[in-house]
Protein backbone atom coordinates (compact mmCIF):
# COMPACT_ATOMS: atom_id res chain seq x y z
CA UNK A 1 0.00 0.00 0.00
CA UNK A 2 1.34 3.77 -0.82
CA UNK A 3 1.11 6.30 1.66
CA UNK A 4 0.00 9.63 0.74
CA UNK A 5 1.58 11.56 -1.60
CA UNK A 6 3.35 14.85 -2.42
CA UNK A 7 2.76 17.62 -4.69
CA UNK A 8 5.74 19.95 -6.21
CA UNK A 9 4.81 23.24 -6.82
CA UNK A 10 7.28 24.14 -9.41
CA UNK A 11 7.49 27.33 -11.36
CA UNK A 12 8.68 26.82 -14.83
CA UNK A 13 10.77 30.25 -15.70
CA UNK A 14 9.69 32.56 -18.60
CA UNK A 15 9.27 29.67 -21.35
CA UNK A 16 13.09 28.67 -22.68
CA UNK A 17 13.13 24.90 -20.97
CA UNK A 18 16.86 25.89 -20.32
CA UNK A 19 15.97 28.48 -17.68
CA UNK A 20 14.39 25.65 -15.88
CA UNK A 21 15.98 25.23 -12.25
CA UNK A 22 17.99 21.89 -12.05
CA UNK A 23 15.71 20.78 -9.53
CA UNK A 24 12.58 21.77 -11.36
CA UNK A 25 13.32 19.00 -13.97
CA UNK A 26 14.71 16.51 -12.10
CA UNK A 27 11.11 16.58 -10.29
CA UNK A 28 9.68 16.83 -13.49
CA UNK A 29 11.08 13.62 -14.79
CA UNK A 30 10.46 11.78 -11.90
CA UNK A 31 6.78 12.93 -11.59
CA UNK A 32 3.72 10.57 -12.11
CA UNK A 33 1.41 13.36 -12.76
CA UNK A 34 1.96 16.72 -13.74
CA UNK A 35 -0.39 19.05 -13.40
CA UNK A 36 -0.55 22.67 -15.68
CA UNK A 37 -1.00 26.25 -16.67
CA UNK A 38 -1.40 27.36 -20.27
CA UNK A 39 1.50 29.59 -19.51
CA UNK A 40 4.13 26.69 -19.67
CA UNK A 41 5.92 26.11 -22.54
CA UNK A 42 5.30 23.55 -25.38
CA UNK A 43 9.38 23.11 -25.08
CA UNK A 44 8.86 22.68 -21.55
CA UNK A 45 5.96 20.63 -21.79
CA UNK A 46 7.86 18.00 -23.98
CA UNK A 47 10.68 17.21 -20.88
CA UNK A 48 7.64 15.50 -19.00
CA UNK A 49 8.14 11.83 -19.62
CA UNK A 50 5.43 9.79 -22.05
CA UNK A 51 3.94 7.41 -19.22
CA UNK A 52 3.15 10.83 -16.91
CA UNK A 53 -0.47 11.85 -16.54
CA UNK A 54 -1.34 15.27 -17.55
CA UNK A 55 -3.91 17.58 -16.21
CA UNK A 56 -4.32 21.13 -17.80
CA UNK A 57 -5.81 23.62 -15.87
CA UNK A 58 -5.05 26.65 -17.63
CA UNK A 59 -6.67 29.76 -17.24
CA UNK A 60 -7.25 31.99 -20.61
CA UNK A 61 -7.95 35.77 -19.87
CA UNK A 62 -11.63 36.60 -19.11
CA UNK A 63 -12.46 32.98 -18.95
CA UNK A 64 -11.95 30.41 -15.85
CA UNK A 65 -12.08 26.97 -17.26
CA UNK A 66 -10.90 25.44 -13.79
CA UNK A 67 -11.64 27.48 -10.99
CA UNK A 68 -8.91 27.51 -8.29
CA UNK A 69 -10.75 25.61 -6.04
CA UNK A 70 -11.24 22.57 -8.66
CA UNK A 71 -7.49 22.99 -9.09
CA UNK A 72 -6.75 22.88 -5.31
CA UNK A 73 -9.62 19.53 -4.86
CA UNK A 74 -7.35 17.79 -7.73
CA UNK A 75 -3.90 18.86 -6.07
CA UNK A 76 -5.02 17.06 -2.96
CA UNK A 77 -6.91 14.14 -4.38
CA UNK A 78 -4.00 13.27 -6.49
CA UNK A 79 -1.88 13.07 -3.49
CA UNK A 80 -4.54 11.47 -1.75
CA UNK A 81 -3.69 8.53 -4.35
CA UNK A 82 -0.29 8.19 -3.20
CA UNK A 83 1.05 10.04 -6.09
CA UNK A 84 4.55 12.09 -7.13
CA UNK A 85 2.14 15.35 -8.47
CA UNK A 86 4.26 18.11 -10.22
CA UNK A 87 2.02 21.37 -10.03
CA UNK A 88 3.67 23.21 -12.75
CA UNK A 89 3.25 27.33 -13.31
CA UNK A 90 4.53 29.54 -15.77
CA UNK A 91 7.16 32.01 -14.04
CA UNK A 92 7.32 31.34 -10.09
CA UNK A 93 4.83 30.29 -7.71
CA UNK A 94 5.24 32.76 -5.47
CA UNK A 95 4.99 35.92 -7.51
CA UNK A 96 1.46 36.08 -9.06
CA UNK A 97 1.47 32.74 -9.23
CA UNK A 98 -1.21 31.99 -6.39
CA UNK A 99 0.97 29.11 -5.17
CA UNK A 100 0.59 29.72 -1.80
CA UNK A 101 -3.09 29.36 -2.26
CA UNK A 102 -2.72 26.29 -3.40
CA UNK A 103 -0.37 25.28 -0.41
CA UNK A 104 -3.01 26.68 2.07
CA UNK A 105 -5.16 23.94 0.74
CA UNK A 106 -2.32 21.29 1.10
CA UNK A 107 -1.86 21.77 4.25
CA UNK A 108 -5.44 21.76 5.23
CA UNK A 109 -6.11 18.16 3.91
CA UNK A 110 -2.81 17.32 5.50
CA UNK A 111 -0.73 16.59 1.98
CA UNK A 112 2.99 17.45 2.38
CA UNK A 113 4.66 19.61 -0.32
CA UNK A 114 7.35 21.57 -1.81
CA UNK A 115 8.18 24.82 -3.49
CA UNK A 116 10.49 25.33 -6.06
CA UNK A 117 11.18 29.07 -7.77
CA UNK A 118 11.51 29.67 -10.96
CA UNK A 119 13.15 32.97 -12.85
CA UNK A 120 10.16 35.18 -13.32
CA UNK A 121 9.32 36.65 -15.93
CA UNK A 122 10.88 40.07 -15.12
CA UNK A 123 14.12 38.43 -15.11
CA UNK A 124 13.63 36.27 -17.87
CA UNK A 125 12.85 38.91 -20.27
CA UNK A 126 15.69 41.47 -18.83
CA UNK A 127 18.47 39.12 -19.51
CA UNK A 128 17.14 38.33 -23.11
CA UNK A 129 16.97 42.06 -23.48
CA UNK A 130 20.61 42.75 -21.84
CA UNK A 131 19.03 44.97 -19.76
CA UNK A 132 19.30 45.15 -15.85
CA UNK A 133 16.66 45.65 -13.49
CA UNK A 134 19.38 47.43 -11.29
CA UNK A 135 22.00 49.84 -12.29
CA UNK A 136 24.33 51.80 -10.04
CA UNK A 137 23.37 55.43 -10.44
CA UNK A 138 20.37 54.43 -12.09
CA UNK A 139 18.09 52.07 -10.07
CA UNK A 140 18.70 51.50 -6.20
CA UNK A 141 15.93 49.37 -6.69
CA UNK A 142 12.92 46.77 -8.58
CA UNK A 143 9.42 46.36 -7.99
CA UNK A 144 6.88 44.29 -9.76
CA UNK A 145 3.12 44.60 -9.99
CA UNK A 146 0.17 43.55 -11.62
CA UNK A 147 -2.31 45.40 -14.04
CA UNK A 148 -4.56 42.51 -13.85
CA UNK A 149 -7.75 43.35 -12.15
CA UNK A 150 -9.86 41.78 -10.46
CA UNK A 151 -13.42 41.57 -12.74
CA UNK A 152 -14.22 45.15 -13.16
CA UNK A 153 -12.78 46.78 -10.44
CA UNK A 154 -10.40 49.79 -11.44
CA UNK A 155 -6.78 49.65 -10.84
CA UNK A 156 -5.83 50.64 -7.02
CA UNK A 157 -2.67 50.85 -7.00
CA UNK A 158 -0.08 53.03 -4.62
CA UNK A 159 0.27 55.57 -8.06
CA UNK A 160 2.81 58.36 -5.70
CA UNK A 161 4.85 55.47 -4.74
CA UNK A 162 5.08 53.48 -8.16
CA UNK A 163 5.71 56.87 -9.66
CA UNK A 164 9.31 56.56 -7.55
CA UNK A 165 11.64 57.22 -11.09
CA UNK A 166 14.49 55.86 -8.95
CA UNK A 167 12.84 52.26 -9.06
CA UNK A 168 12.68 50.05 -12.31
CA UNK A 169 8.81 49.13 -12.36
CA UNK A 170 8.02 45.75 -14.02
CA UNK A 171 4.12 45.73 -15.00
CA UNK A 172 3.14 41.87 -15.05
CA UNK A 173 -0.07 41.19 -16.88
CA UNK A 174 -0.52 44.83 -18.08
CA UNK A 175 -1.99 44.68 -21.97
CA UNK A 176 -5.51 45.53 -21.53
CA UNK A 177 -4.31 48.00 -18.23
CA UNK A 178 -1.07 50.25 -20.02
CA UNK A 179 -2.90 52.86 -21.26
CA UNK A 180 -4.34 53.75 -17.54
CA UNK A 181 -0.98 52.98 -16.00
CA UNK A 182 1.18 55.54 -18.07
CA UNK A 183 -1.70 58.13 -17.03
CA UNK A 184 -1.64 57.86 -13.57
CA UNK A 185 2.16 57.62 -13.64
CA UNK A 186 2.67 60.59 -15.01
CA UNK A 187 -0.06 62.29 -13.27
CA UNK A 188 2.42 61.02 -10.14
CA UNK A 189 5.27 62.82 -11.51
CA UNK A 190 7.12 60.06 -13.08
CA UNK A 191 8.66 61.53 -16.01
CA UNK A 192 6.90 61.52 -19.26
CA UNK A 193 10.03 60.67 -21.35
CA UNK A 194 10.85 57.76 -19.31
CA UNK A 195 12.42 54.91 -21.51
CA UNK A 196 9.58 52.15 -21.20
CA UNK A 197 9.58 48.59 -23.25
CA UNK A 198 7.42 45.95 -24.06
CA UNK A 199 8.18 42.01 -24.13
CA UNK A 200 5.73 39.82 -25.51
CA UNK A 201 6.58 35.87 -24.86
CA UNK A 202 9.75 36.73 -23.63
CA UNK A 203 13.09 34.40 -23.77
CA UNK A 204 10.92 32.05 -26.06
CA UNK A 205 10.82 31.89 -30.15
CA UNK A 206 8.07 33.73 -30.59
CA UNK A 207 9.92 37.05 -28.37
CA UNK A 208 9.09 40.09 -29.67
CA UNK A 209 9.27 43.62 -28.62
CA UNK A 210 8.60 47.39 -28.39
CA UNK A 211 10.58 50.19 -26.97
CA UNK A 212 8.76 53.48 -26.52
CA UNK A 213 8.50 56.38 -23.53
CA UNK A 214 6.27 55.87 -20.36
CA UNK A 215 3.64 57.67 -22.37
CA UNK A 216 3.83 55.93 -25.98
CA UNK A 217 4.50 52.31 -25.06
CA UNK A 218 0.92 51.65 -24.90
CA UNK A 219 0.05 52.87 -28.10
CA UNK A 220 2.85 51.13 -29.44
CA UNK A 221 2.37 47.93 -28.06
CA UNK A 222 -1.83 47.90 -29.32
CA UNK A 223 -0.10 48.83 -32.87
CA UNK A 224 2.32 46.12 -33.20
CA UNK A 225 -0.47 43.22 -31.52
CA UNK A 226 1.93 41.76 -29.15
CA UNK A 227 0.53 38.96 -27.71
CA UNK A 228 -0.07 37.96 -23.83
CA UNK A 229 2.04 37.42 -22.09
CA UNK A 230 3.54 40.66 -22.37
CA UNK A 231 5.70 42.35 -19.36
CA UNK A 232 6.50 46.17 -19.53
CA UNK A 233 9.58 46.84 -17.87
CA UNK A 234 9.83 51.12 -17.14
CA UNK A 235 12.32 53.11 -15.96
CA UNK A 236 16.18 54.17 -16.28
CA UNK A 237 17.73 50.99 -17.19
CA UNK A 238 16.01 50.61 -20.73
CA UNK A 239 17.71 53.49 -21.62
CA UNK A 240 20.89 51.82 -21.57
CA UNK A 241 19.48 49.94 -24.38
CA UNK A 242 22.38 51.26 -26.84
CA UNK A 243 24.93 51.13 -24.23
CA UNK A 244 24.48 46.85 -23.76
CA UNK A 245 23.89 46.42 -27.49
CA UNK A 246 26.15 43.24 -28.63
CA UNK A 247 28.87 44.07 -30.38
CA UNK A 248 28.56 42.77 -34.02
CA UNK A 249 29.05 38.92 -34.51
CA UNK A 250 31.66 37.61 -36.15
CA UNK A 251 30.58 34.51 -36.53
CA UNK A 252 26.73 32.56 -36.71
CA UNK A 253 27.12 30.06 -33.49
CA UNK A 254 30.72 31.41 -31.99
CA UNK A 255 32.20 28.95 -29.61
CA UNK A 256 29.43 28.17 -26.99
CA UNK A 257 29.74 24.69 -27.58
CA UNK A 258 26.43 24.38 -28.32
CA UNK A 259 27.02 21.25 -30.30
CA UNK A 260 27.13 18.82 -26.87
CA UNK A 261 24.34 16.57 -27.10
CA UNK A 262 23.69 15.97 -23.88
CA UNK A 263 24.69 16.89 -20.49
CA UNK A 264 24.95 14.92 -17.19
CA UNK A 265 23.91 16.73 -13.79
CA UNK A 266 26.40 15.85 -11.24
CA UNK A 267 25.06 15.14 -7.88
CA UNK A 268 21.81 14.53 -9.38
CA UNK B 1 44.38 30.54 -34.47
CA UNK B 2 41.29 31.19 -31.99
CA UNK B 3 38.90 33.98 -32.78
CA UNK B 4 37.62 36.25 -30.08
CA UNK B 5 35.61 34.26 -26.91
CA UNK B 6 32.70 34.98 -25.15
CA UNK B 7 31.48 35.65 -21.62
CA UNK B 8 28.29 34.39 -20.15
CA UNK B 9 27.14 36.89 -17.04
CA UNK B 10 25.74 33.98 -14.95
CA UNK B 11 23.64 33.74 -12.14
CA UNK B 12 24.47 31.77 -9.66
CA UNK B 13 21.32 32.05 -7.73
CA UNK B 14 21.03 31.85 -3.75
CA UNK B 15 23.08 28.61 -2.71
CA UNK B 16 21.54 25.66 -3.25
CA UNK B 17 23.09 23.82 -7.08
CA UNK B 18 19.98 22.83 -7.64
CA UNK B 19 18.47 26.04 -8.12
CA UNK B 20 21.05 26.93 -10.87
CA UNK B 21 19.39 26.71 -14.15
CA UNK B 22 19.99 24.00 -16.54
CA UNK B 23 21.68 27.06 -18.93
CA UNK B 24 24.04 27.73 -16.26
CA UNK B 25 24.99 24.34 -15.56
CA UNK B 26 25.94 23.40 -19.12
CA UNK B 27 27.80 26.85 -19.58
CA UNK B 28 30.12 25.64 -16.21
CA UNK B 29 30.44 22.81 -17.24
CA UNK B 30 31.66 23.74 -20.92
CA UNK B 31 33.51 27.08 -19.60
CA UNK B 32 37.18 27.34 -20.02
CA UNK B 33 37.62 29.88 -17.48
CA UNK B 34 35.00 30.68 -14.78
CA UNK B 35 35.74 34.27 -12.92
CA UNK B 36 33.41 33.94 -9.70
CA UNK B 37 32.42 35.77 -6.31
CA UNK B 38 32.70 35.24 -2.99
CA UNK B 39 28.79 34.77 -2.84
CA UNK B 40 28.87 31.47 -4.84
CA UNK B 41 28.90 28.71 -2.97
CA UNK B 42 31.23 26.03 -3.00
CA UNK B 43 28.74 23.14 -3.86
CA UNK B 44 28.24 25.15 -6.97
CA UNK B 45 31.82 25.88 -7.73
CA UNK B 46 32.50 22.16 -6.98
CA UNK B 47 30.41 21.57 -10.20
CA UNK B 48 33.02 23.10 -12.47
CA UNK B 49 35.36 20.70 -14.42
CA UNK B 50 38.79 20.18 -13.00
CA UNK B 51 40.59 21.16 -15.78
CA UNK B 52 38.69 24.51 -15.65
CA UNK B 53 41.21 27.91 -14.96
CA UNK B 54 39.59 30.04 -12.21
CA UNK B 55 39.51 33.48 -10.68
CA UNK B 56 38.16 34.42 -7.92
CA UNK B 57 37.40 37.90 -7.30
CA UNK B 58 35.44 37.61 -4.26
CA UNK B 59 34.24 40.94 -2.88
CA UNK B 60 34.45 40.75 1.20
CA UNK B 61 32.17 43.70 3.14
CA UNK B 62 34.22 47.34 3.38
CA UNK B 63 37.09 45.80 1.72
CA UNK B 64 37.53 45.49 -2.01
CA UNK B 65 40.53 42.68 -2.56
CA UNK B 66 39.90 43.84 -6.51
CA UNK B 67 38.57 47.14 -7.80
CA UNK B 68 35.10 46.42 -10.25
CA UNK B 69 37.68 48.10 -13.31
CA UNK B 70 40.23 45.36 -12.85
CA UNK B 71 37.25 42.95 -12.74
CA UNK B 72 36.05 44.39 -16.28
CA UNK B 73 39.75 43.96 -17.79
CA UNK B 74 40.03 40.39 -16.56
CA UNK B 75 37.15 39.32 -18.36
CA UNK B 76 37.80 41.68 -21.40
CA UNK B 77 41.38 40.00 -21.64
CA UNK B 78 40.41 36.29 -21.22
CA UNK B 79 38.26 37.07 -23.67
CA UNK B 80 40.23 38.18 -25.86
CA UNK B 81 42.60 35.49 -25.61
CA UNK B 82 39.73 33.77 -27.47
CA UNK B 83 38.53 32.03 -24.46
CA UNK B 84 35.04 30.73 -23.65
CA UNK B 85 34.53 32.58 -19.87
CA UNK B 86 31.92 32.22 -17.68
CA UNK B 87 31.44 35.00 -15.34
CA UNK B 88 29.70 33.32 -12.46
CA UNK B 89 27.43 35.70 -9.62
CA UNK B 90 25.37 35.01 -6.50
CA UNK B 91 21.69 35.45 -7.09
CA UNK B 92 20.96 37.09 -10.28
CA UNK B 93 23.49 39.59 -12.14
CA UNK B 94 20.93 41.75 -13.11
CA UNK B 95 19.51 42.36 -9.95
CA UNK B 96 21.97 44.19 -7.42
CA UNK B 97 24.80 42.15 -8.84
CA UNK B 98 27.06 45.13 -11.20
CA UNK B 99 26.50 42.37 -14.50
CA UNK B 100 25.53 45.71 -16.64
CA UNK B 101 28.41 47.23 -15.75
CA UNK B 102 30.74 44.58 -16.62
CA UNK B 103 28.67 44.15 -19.91
CA UNK B 104 28.98 47.40 -20.94
CA UNK B 105 33.08 47.07 -20.64
CA UNK B 106 32.44 44.27 -22.84
CA UNK B 107 30.79 46.20 -25.43
CA UNK B 108 33.45 48.71 -25.63
CA UNK B 109 36.16 46.00 -25.45
CA UNK B 110 33.98 44.48 -28.63
CA UNK B 111 33.58 41.36 -26.16
CA UNK B 112 30.88 39.15 -27.30
CA UNK B 113 28.53 38.15 -24.24
CA UNK B 114 25.21 36.63 -22.95
CA UNK B 115 22.96 36.88 -19.95
CA UNK B 116 21.79 33.88 -17.96
CA UNK B 117 19.41 34.64 -15.31
CA UNK B 118 19.76 33.08 -11.63
CA UNK B 119 16.99 32.62 -8.98
CA UNK B 120 17.79 35.79 -6.94
CA UNK B 121 17.34 35.66 -3.03
CA UNK B 122 14.29 36.79 -2.54
CA UNK B 123 12.63 33.85 -4.37
CA UNK B 124 15.16 31.45 -3.00
CA UNK B 125 14.20 32.35 0.77
CA UNK B 126 10.69 32.28 0.08
CA UNK B 127 10.76 29.08 -1.47
CA UNK B 128 13.14 27.62 1.31
CA UNK B 129 10.32 29.04 3.86
CA UNK B 130 7.28 28.37 2.44
CA UNK B 131 6.32 32.14 2.39
CA UNK B 132 5.06 33.58 -0.93
CA UNK B 133 5.77 37.08 -2.15
CA UNK B 134 2.54 37.73 -3.43
CA UNK B 135 -0.87 36.72 -2.08
CA UNK B 136 -4.26 37.67 -2.78
CA UNK B 137 -5.77 40.76 -0.22
CA UNK B 138 -2.26 40.59 1.26
CA UNK B 139 0.57 41.72 -0.71
CA UNK B 140 -0.51 43.03 -4.86
CA UNK B 141 3.11 43.92 -5.59
CA UNK B 142 6.71 42.89 -4.56
CA UNK B 143 9.65 45.07 -3.94
CA UNK B 144 13.42 44.79 -3.90
CA UNK B 145 15.81 47.19 -2.26
CA UNK B 146 19.36 46.99 -0.85
CA UNK B 147 20.27 48.51 2.59
CA UNK B 148 24.04 48.54 1.43
CA UNK B 149 25.75 52.16 1.21
CA UNK B 150 28.17 53.93 -0.70
CA UNK B 151 31.01 53.96 1.63
CA UNK B 152 29.58 56.72 4.59
CA UNK B 153 26.64 58.20 2.66
CA UNK B 154 23.48 57.82 4.39
CA UNK B 155 20.73 55.28 2.86
CA UNK B 156 19.13 57.70 0.22
CA UNK B 157 15.56 56.11 0.27
CA UNK B 158 11.94 57.47 -0.95
CA UNK B 159 10.39 56.18 2.68
CA UNK B 160 7.17 57.21 2.14
CA UNK B 161 7.15 54.85 -1.06
CA UNK B 162 8.76 52.35 1.00
CA UNK B 163 6.29 51.98 3.52
CA UNK B 164 3.29 51.07 1.35
CA UNK B 165 1.85 48.38 3.78
CA UNK B 166 0.18 46.61 0.29
CA UNK B 167 3.52 45.61 -1.19
CA UNK B 168 5.94 42.76 0.29
CA UNK B 169 9.73 44.34 0.61
CA UNK B 170 12.56 42.49 0.49
CA UNK B 171 15.93 44.12 2.00
CA UNK B 172 18.80 42.45 -0.07
CA UNK B 173 22.64 43.90 2.21
CA UNK B 174 20.49 44.97 4.84
CA UNK B 175 22.11 43.72 8.12
CA UNK B 176 24.16 47.02 8.62
CA UNK B 177 21.32 49.46 8.19
CA UNK B 178 18.25 47.44 9.22
CA UNK B 179 17.50 49.22 12.63
CA UNK B 180 17.49 52.41 10.68
CA UNK B 181 15.23 51.05 8.23
CA UNK B 182 12.96 49.83 10.10
CA UNK B 183 12.78 53.38 12.12
CA UNK B 184 12.19 55.27 9.04
CA UNK B 185 9.43 53.15 7.30
CA UNK B 186 7.82 53.18 10.87
CA UNK B 187 7.88 56.90 10.85
CA UNK B 188 6.42 56.79 7.28
CA UNK B 189 3.53 54.41 7.99
CA UNK B 190 4.49 51.19 7.61
CA UNK B 191 2.40 49.31 10.84
CA UNK B 192 5.08 48.46 13.61
CA UNK B 193 4.15 45.13 13.86
CA UNK B 194 4.26 43.77 10.46
CA UNK B 195 5.36 40.30 9.87
CA UNK B 196 9.58 40.27 9.32
CA UNK B 197 12.01 37.58 8.59
CA UNK B 198 15.54 37.77 8.73
CA UNK B 199 17.09 34.58 6.35
CA UNK B 200 21.02 33.80 6.39
CA UNK B 201 22.33 31.67 3.97
CA UNK B 202 19.05 30.52 2.61
CA UNK B 203 18.39 27.51 0.77
CA UNK B 204 22.11 26.55 1.91
CA UNK B 205 22.85 23.53 4.49
CA UNK B 206 23.54 26.68 6.53
CA UNK B 207 20.35 28.32 6.24
CA UNK B 208 18.96 30.48 9.63
CA UNK B 209 16.01 32.23 10.15
CA UNK B 210 14.55 34.45 12.53
CA UNK B 211 10.70 35.64 12.64
CA UNK B 212 9.63 39.04 14.00
CA UNK B 213 8.14 42.42 13.36
CA UNK B 214 9.16 45.15 11.24
CA UNK B 215 10.44 46.55 14.96
CA UNK B 216 12.07 43.83 16.47
CA UNK B 217 14.04 42.28 13.39
CA UNK B 218 16.81 44.18 13.58
CA UNK B 219 17.59 43.08 17.05
CA UNK B 220 17.14 39.34 16.74
CA UNK B 221 18.93 39.38 13.92
CA UNK B 222 21.54 40.96 15.67
CA UNK B 223 21.52 38.52 18.62
CA UNK B 224 21.25 35.38 16.95
CA UNK B 225 24.66 36.85 14.82
CA UNK B 226 22.86 36.12 11.42
CA UNK B 227 25.91 36.06 9.50
CA UNK B 228 26.25 37.65 6.42
CA UNK B 229 24.37 37.34 3.48
CA UNK B 230 20.96 37.52 5.41
CA UNK B 231 17.73 38.75 3.52
CA UNK B 232 15.37 40.62 5.31
CA UNK B 233 11.35 40.37 3.99
CA UNK B 234 8.90 42.46 5.39
CA UNK B 235 5.14 42.45 5.06
CA UNK B 236 1.81 40.75 5.57
CA UNK B 237 3.08 37.56 3.71
CA UNK B 238 5.26 36.87 6.64
CA UNK B 239 2.41 36.11 8.81
CA UNK B 240 1.40 33.37 6.40
CA UNK B 241 3.98 30.98 8.34
CA UNK B 242 1.52 29.16 10.17
CA UNK B 243 -1.31 28.56 7.44
CA UNK B 244 1.22 27.53 5.23
CA UNK B 245 3.39 25.00 7.75
CA UNK B 246 3.99 21.83 6.18
CA UNK B 247 1.72 18.74 8.33
CA UNK B 248 3.53 16.76 10.39
CA UNK B 249 5.67 14.29 7.95
CA UNK B 250 4.95 10.48 7.77
CA UNK B 251 8.12 9.42 6.69
CA UNK B 252 11.95 10.85 7.14
CA UNK B 253 12.44 11.20 2.64
CA UNK B 254 9.02 10.58 1.42
CA UNK B 255 8.75 9.53 -2.02
CA UNK B 256 10.26 12.39 -4.07
CA UNK B 257 12.84 9.52 -5.86
CA UNK B 258 16.35 11.72 -4.40
CA UNK B 259 17.71 8.31 -5.09
CA UNK B 260 18.29 9.07 -8.35
CA UNK B 261 22.19 9.72 -8.72
CA UNK B 262 22.11 11.38 -12.41
CA UNK B 263 19.72 12.23 -14.41
CA UNK B 264 19.54 13.92 -18.33
CA UNK B 265 19.27 16.47 -19.51
CA UNK B 266 16.89 16.45 -22.46
CA UNK B 267 17.34 18.93 -25.19
CA UNK B 268 20.87 19.77 -23.75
Amino acid sequence: MRGIGKVSLIGAGPGDPDLLTVKALKRIQDAEVVVYDRLVSQEIMDLVPPKTALYSVGKKPKSHPIPQEEINQLLVDLAKEGKRVVRLKGGDPFIFGRGSEEAAELVTAGVEYEVIPGITAAQGCASSLNLPLTHRGLATGLRYVTGHCQRDVPLDLDWASLADPNTTLVIYMGLAAIAEISTKLVEHGMPADMPAVAISKGTTSEEQKVFGTLTTIGELAKAAKLPAPTLFMIGDVVGLKETLELPELTGSEGNWGEKRPHLEVING
